[in-house]
């Protein structure tokens, strides 16, 4: 697909401070006027708020893994199609809070699906929307619980626990290391060194 | 997956005759005492139902066919789950209306999805629950609308006219030559005849 625009992905375990770089980056982007929009996955329009609706109801815990993939990438490329390529063919910034690196850290790795399934069931947003960059955001699950100030009991995703978290932590360490579109930020910074690092690595990037 | 019972298909262009070979089959295997279930997809349990809420609402219009694609691919998963698996390990004759073949004559050939894509995103059903047979009732769109009494005009496939029903009746006869769980009844027969048909091929698999 065409891309008159960038796109930016974050990523990170749960509680890594990415609402903090967001908030601080629109901030940024206001201030120096940059063309943009904020967006994140599984929304962005009504079909997608839908399949998201799906997936985040506590009731469906019998949901099997592959079944919550597969709605995840349904979402992922209505969302491409309602919001991403309108904002990238007016040559905005976008900035997608999560990505596909969610599905592999998430799906093929803390829920053992694997790369394979996850790669193919994800082909398109691969094959035509490899993020102009992915910034990682390294906090251990550990680290970044201690910080949150609590959970929603009916989001299935916290009902997963640590180890689970754990195996997400170890599958972005992986991807970090293997995926060339991933640049890693040290999250145990402070924010304010956090977000020095995200605009360099955006600058590196010619995204800004 | 281990299987104790067999899993056959249906499959066909609208109103080809389908509903009538299910029922006739149904008499047959209640007559002859086959544990057997009847099911369909996209549907059987409650994630299925969501999700084949969100295909058939003529307001999504807006739908994407990759996302489409995925929502049946969902759907079938989790359908595979609940109500396949579980009736073939009672040692059920499981009898499905449409599969994924389907998937291939509708999004692959019709919507021009590609068989790369329609493969990829349906790994899991294809790899893990290939059908013992398929039954394919040939019968050309032309001849199948004319025996049809109506159409459901919430219903956002019917909406796609004669052009697109042509194409995924030649999707179907591309998979029927190239697919060898693929079995072809003649759909210009007398319900009875396309029933013996359907008999002899099912004793002809090893299925009755």
């Amino acid at each position: 697909m065409e891309r008159k625009g960038k796109f930016i992905t974050f990523e990170g375990c749960d509680g890594c401070g990415k609402s903090t770089q967001l908030r601080k980056l629109s901030n940024y982007l206001t201030k120096n006027g940059v063309p943009h929009i904020f967006t994140r996955e599984p929304g962005g329009g009504k079909i997608s708020e839908a399949i998201r609706e799906i997936l985040l109801n506590g009731k469906n815990s019998e949901m099997t893994d592959e079944c919550e993939a597969l709605l995840y990438s349904a979402s992922r490329v209505q969302h491409l199609h309602d919001r991403v390529q309108p904002a990238l063919d007016e040559g905005k910034l976008v900035v997608c809070d999560r990505y596909f690196h969610s599905s592999f850290a998430y799906q093929a790795f803390a829920r053992g699906l694997g790369m394979d399934f996850i790669s193919k069931i994800n082909s398109y947003a691969i094959e035509h929307y490899t993020p102009d960059v992915t910034i990682f955001i390294d906090l251990s699950p550990t680290e970044a619980f201690a910080r949150k100030k609590g959970a929603d009991e009916n989001d299935r995703l916290e009902q997963a626990g640590m180890d689970f978290h754990n195996r997400v932590y170890e599958g972005y360490l992986t991807l970090a290391k293997t995926d060339k579109c991933v640049e890693v930020v040290n999250g145990r910074q402070t924010p304010d060194e956090i977000f020095a690092d995200v605009l360099a690595i955006l600058k590196k990037r010619n995204c800004l």
